[in-house]
């Protein structure tokens, strides 16, 4: 029986590590670096493989099998022992740590999230999330009102309690991180833990490294792009229980952050602003479609209270289970037809095509596992997947 | 039987009017004009008598027996003859016309609140009530910003074929009026139809009566008092099918106006703006309060298109229809007994007293139009009543 033949076990157990922290030992952690840095493997990928495999050394082992089941046909790049090595040496070297997912220090809010960093990089001050956080973003080329009511409020926020987590951007982030300087902050960067970008925030970026928190999914050593920033805004509204917009343009980095945060279930705040000014045109779009609109503090507390009042064991959507089975040869084979007829260059969501095939869910999820695996499909925010 | 025990007969048939209007005689107007200026007659107490008694002549003829059996010792003070011709003539010498309630000429939308006004000064191009019409309002002391703003929805709202509606206040008033000239605009003065409030706004008046509608429920020489300007809000909201709030500031009129808009049923739309100008915290507040976001003209054009689609007979809302009864003279005196007891300084809902004194709604709204002539209680938006 081959790999891909092999009982599928998708269990629940893995989400109930937020509830119950454990630590990995170092063996551990480097087979989750190679795995969750090894070619096709995105998060969800990862935790799925986790699941079937039951840890990520069965996982590395099994992949090579998995993806030729998904129709690929030149070997997978397993990503080498020896670098996963090199990367965390050169992580301590900088003085940061490289975090798992259900790990003590791991944000626990972003552990609930679907597509959580399996690991992050850590630099600063670990505490800082055993309290709740609010994320503050904005325009890079925001105005001085703009600048100085993100200083305030995010001040405030700090004052009440709260961790601010931002994006280190010019503009708003920068001007909340500066904020909350002296109450805690977390700044999470779209390139690597060493990474100082943009280059006039290096100031900042160092007090945060020594007052706050510095968190980067990226390999140490990435430049960061502009593909980086979509997945890093998903790791700043995970991380929250709420983000607040000041001041957005239309079709904005800060208006991705939001829509991840509605997607992770998480309070959208924005704050309005004229409409002769284009850098709250996003804002006020946000307010239209129900964001909640801000102009003291008082709106976010009202808001955040009751939310807040939660232990934070219950504020987290446990990933949703997948029931076991064992679909036989055959049945991989019509299911493997079926998936690759429905899949188009459009995004499609994962619901979509168990819907659609008639097929059992956990079923589907294994077929486009493999196709990942197999990089015939890449997966979208909302569990959409396309055909690449 | 005294007038006090005559058959009630409040009937639906006067709302109909609304669809089929009809032009009062020289007698009946002037007779109107007695019964809405005499002493404690507000109109839905005009209303009612007139339906109580099928013509202003008769509930003329009445009143001094009803005031009595509402417990007014003094005679009631009864608008004179003379003083009512006196008015109409000096009306016609400005070159304005009094409208009744139901004739061709009065704004469709306004005949359809509770308090429209029985009679209205009139002065400039009446047609423009045959297009729907929408009001713009907000702070006298707005910003340059805010007044642009105005100035160019307003020209814009024409374009599509909207009458402006505002109070010819300065700032945000003035502006929306200016930019509407071209396309037809409505002044609701605070007080009589030829006075010009505020001074500088003296040559903008003259171009609306020229080219626009005066519009004033006051008597004519009536100059304009704190306390005639909420009375003046609830035709400027009760003339259109929506009301624009462009900055203003919390507990300012335009918040008034918003509110009566509410009550009648009109949309409320508001320009959103910085938290740091206190000029749109009451715009503000209103977004939060589900008040539609208004950044372009679209965002009214979006909502009004299916309201303007229906026929205006249809948008009215019909005055509440009251059954027909005749209570006894024990009846009528138990009832004053208990409408009596329950009335307070502090205003309280018709409905309320309706479900407490467990009495017929129409026996209730009897010994209400008894006190209010007796001049015991006053009315409140929201159809409350408390005493004096």
């Amino acid at each position: 029986m081959g790999l891909v033949d092999a009982p599928i076990a998708l269990c629940a157990s893995w989400p109930a590590m937020t509830l119950n922290p454990r630590t990995l030992n170092p063996a551990e952690r480097l087979d989750w670096l190679r795995l969750i840095r090894t070619e096709n493997v995105g998060p969800i990928t990862f935790y799925q493989l986790l699941a079937r495999f039951g840890s990520a050394e069965a996982a590395l082992a099994a992949l090579p099998d998995i993806a030729r089941g998904g129709g690929r046909t030149k070997a997978l790049a397993i990503y080498p022992r020896g670098a996963a090595q090199r990367e965390m040496t050169q992580i301590q070297e900088v003085g940061a740590r490289l975090v798992a997912w259900g790990e003590p220090d791991y944000p626990p809010a972003l552990a609930a999230i679907d597509d959580a960093p399996p690991l992050i990089a850590m630099k600063g001050r670990p505490h800082l999330f055993e309290r709740s956080a609010i994320a503050v973003v904005g325009a890079r080329n925001a105005s001085a009102n703009g600048r100085r009511f993100a200083r305030d409020i995010a001040a405030q926020l700090g004052q009440h309690g709260l961790t601010l987590v931002s994006g280190l951007a010019r503009g708003i982030d920068a001007a909340a991180h500066d904020g909350a300087l002296a109450t805690g902050t977390a700044a999470v960067l779209a390139g690597g833990i060493d990474k100082v970008y943009p280059p006039e925030n290096r100031a900042l970026h160092e007090q945060i490294a020594e007052n706050g928190m510095l968190i980067a999914e990226m390999p140490i050593g990435t430049e960061p792009q502009a593909r980086h920033f979509p997945r890093r805004n998903r790791i700043i509204s995970g991380a929250s229980v709420g983000v607040l917009v000041i001041e957005a343009a239309i079709r904005s980095g800060s208006l991705i952050t939001a829509r991840f945060a509605l997607e992770q279930g998480r309070d959208v705040f924005a704050v309005p602003g004229s409409p002769l000014d284009p850098r709250c045109r996003g804002t006020n779009d946000l307010i239209r479609n129900g964001a909640i609109l801000v102009e003291t503090i008082d709106d976010v507390l009202r808001e955040l209270t009751p939310a807040l009042a939660r232990p934070p064991s219950e504020r987290m959507n446990d990933k949703p289970a997948t029931a076991k089975m064992v679909p036989t040869a055959p049945e991989l084979a019509r299911a493997r037809d079926l998936v690759s007829d429905l899949l188009s260059p459009d995004p499609v969501p994962i619901d979509e095509l168990v819907r659609q095939c008639r097929l059992p869910a956990a079923l589907v999820v294994t077929i486009v596992l493999e196709f990942e695996l197999a990089g015939r499909i890449q997966r979208h925010p909302g569990n959409q997947v396309s055909l690449l």
